[in-house]
């Protein structure tokens, strides 16, 4: 008799979007009147830059013609885009990554739940607490997680990092030496970013201790300050030691059009049973077997983002989402709370007041300003007692959500 | 030290298409003057049809404007495809298939590959011979297929079923007992197909030993027989043993747009540990980590495919392909070749002359006909001294290529 993957089992169901669309749903129906305005989910809500739109345009009018007609996509990518980004997100800023070390996909999630896979089944991973659960879940059903605490919230074989207040916000190097390392900075969901040396200490740790960082670079776009890395290849060794995660979600707007990149340099390589094993022809060969490439119409318009025009447009569209934020950070801190993040990311981190749990803050903020946002203890423990707002919202209901917050 | 996933190290060279790629180069390297007419690839040429072409434009607009500005899609997938797929491709066919029990995806080539996760890590797989190298590949790299034989070409622990001309290129019952089944029909490689009678014995088998059957239907919309099953879901029973697959690719010439959608019904289902587990919430729970949703503008395009307009088109689109699969077909019998497939799928399997080889026969066309096709031994053992050509090229190219076989 066949059997499920047990792995699978053991992953406590996935409560905490539906349980906050449970709690709004109810709210509403016992109010009917009141609007709600929701700054929880990291979902953009402005339309696609117009350089995009006449990407996407031309490329199906190609794809109505027999002469401009392209079939399959190469496994890895388009070379013109892939040729774009590694030249304006990496070599324009000093990074040195060829364009085969470019991997095109359908976008930073499903890469970072795949990347696991070209690793070996027992290898031990380390992960900021609070965390984007991704990165934990798939290496749970990967049988790498050993069991779950429900008590604690956490997996019994998984290196977890506190990131709160008192460090900052980054973690610490692990006393015990994980093989593998997920970043995400600036940071899903404190919004807070770490400094460049912060992040070069990272990659002297792993290069010493022969770990690989996959670092989530999801939301370099909205760094503002100047000392902070918008990729980790700015950093000294990382070739031989980092995994780049890059997303065309939150920086052009791409959550409904699905476009990402994983950034293999070659030399990130490990001997083993007497080979160099290179880990770029690993993430080839899983594109090439479980993996078709991204349409050719999605990555036009990926590649339409770095035209003069499309990077004016992308600039605009992000300038606007941070206006938002500065909105939120400013207006709570004016209200009283202690705020972090929200100067080089879309997300806004505050403690909840009178030592409230997030839930109990969600609830509070729920019915007597009818905000939602998302309670931080659903990332992880040391979340609790956090609380996360987004800058995704329109500017008017931003305006009128704090608004609302600070009249409480 | 971190270290590599050892089972990606075991897979052999992808060397088939590239192999190909490089003779032919360098064929036409020596010979310049040589017009080569491709048959080998089974991606498609025609340009995507009008409907797909005018729904694709509209959505594009939709995203242009922050009123119908969509962002993730549901994981599972729009309601409108899924429903438009069960309403179209089942459920008017007899097929109890509900709008929920439809995952929307990027393609099956992506699901064929990733579908073996939801399975224990020990499960015993069985494929066809010749077989689409996706469905071995993917439980390689899973760990589950022992260790490779150089000389025989199959892996120490996974089930050959041959599937010759000498038994009408239908497999016979394994005599040891899987747990997971591939079957494909209308068949890649091989062009044939089973009727529902033969497809009925495998749910009826898979029921009784327990074991799922994964049923790839990538090329149902070829089928002209009146007998041959469209869905696996025709049979009775398997809505308690199959999955299914299914392709945008060849019957509406997305292979370039990406669109695909798997079929898990809740009767699906296995005790285990004392719980009964839904294949159907593992899968779920896949997409919800692993995946991001498909396109909007890609499943708007899907969903074209189903209006009165798009209908028509793709009938006509199919004609066309079919068309050509006919020329070479009788052109190939009436030059004394063995020919088979060809009639429900887009793919003829033909008996190399001579007792050559595939790759002696690849040659000899190459060089004598200046055509290509794909060598039956690339996709197994069993397809060695067969060879593969299909119907996605031009009809003036095909007639050509047919006809410069014929003169030889």
């Amino acid at each position: 008799m066949f059997k499920p993957n047990e792995d699978y089992l053991k992953l406590p169901g996935s409560y905490l979007f539906s349980t906050i669309a449970k709690k709004v749903a109810a709210f509403q129906e016992s109010n009917p009147d009141k609007k709600i305005i929701r700054l929880g989910i990291g979902d953009v809500t402005k339309p696609l830059p117009k350089a995009v739109i006449e990407a996407l345009h031309k490329a199906v009018d190609e794809q109505a013609n027999a002469e401009t007609f392209r079939g399959y996509a190469p496994d890895l990518g388009y070379e013109f885009l892939r040729h774009a980004i590694a030249e304006n997100d990496f070599r324009a800023r000093g990074c040195n990554i060829a364009d085969d070390e470019v991997f095109i996909s359908d976008g930073a999630k499903s890469d970072s739940g795949a990347i696991q896979e070209i690793f070996s089944k027992d290898a031990k991973i380390a992960v900021c607490d609070p965390v984007y659960p991704v990165y934990v879940d798939s290496n749970v059903m990967a049988g790498r997680c050993g069991d779950y605490d429900e008590n604690t919230g956490m997996w019994s074989n998984v290196i977890y990092m506190p990131c709160t207040a008192e460090n900052g916000f980054a973690p610490e190097l692990p006393s015990e030496t994980p093989d593998l390392i997920y970043l995400c900075f600036p940071n899903n969901p404190t919004g807070e970013a770490i400094t460049k040396d912060q992040l070069q200490k990272w990659v002297d740790y792993a290069n010493k201790v022969g770990a690989v960082i996959i670092f989530d670079a999801a939301y370099e776009a909205y760094i503002s300050e100047d000392n902070i890395p918008h990729s980790i290849y700015e950093c000294k060794g990382a070739r031989t030691c980092a995994i780049e995660l890059r997303s065309f979600s939150k920086n052009a707007g791409f959550t409904g059009l699905r476009l990402g990149a994983t950034i293999i340099p070659h030399d990130l390589k490990v001997s083993f049973n007497g080979k160099e094993v290179e880990m770029h022809s690993l993430w080839a060969r899983r594109h090439g077997t479980k993996y078709n490439g991204a349409p050719y119409i999605v990555q036009r318009a990926g590649e339409a983002i770095y035209s003069p025009e499309g990077k004016v447009q992308v600039k605009e569209m992000i300038a606007s989402y941070m206006k938002n934020a500065k909105y939120i950070y400013d207006g709570l801190k004016e209200a009283g709370y202690t705020v972090y993040g929200g100067k080089n990311s879309p997300y806004i981190w505050l403690k909840t007041p009178d030592n409230m749990t997030s839930w109990e803050f969600f609830d509070y903020l729920l019915e007597k300003a009818n905000v939602v946002g998302t309670p931080g203890s659903g990332f992880g423990p040391s979340g609790e007692h956090y609380f996360r707002l987004t800058a995704f919202g329109s500017y008017e209901n931003t305006v009128e959500a704090i608004n609302r917050i600070k009249a409480l």
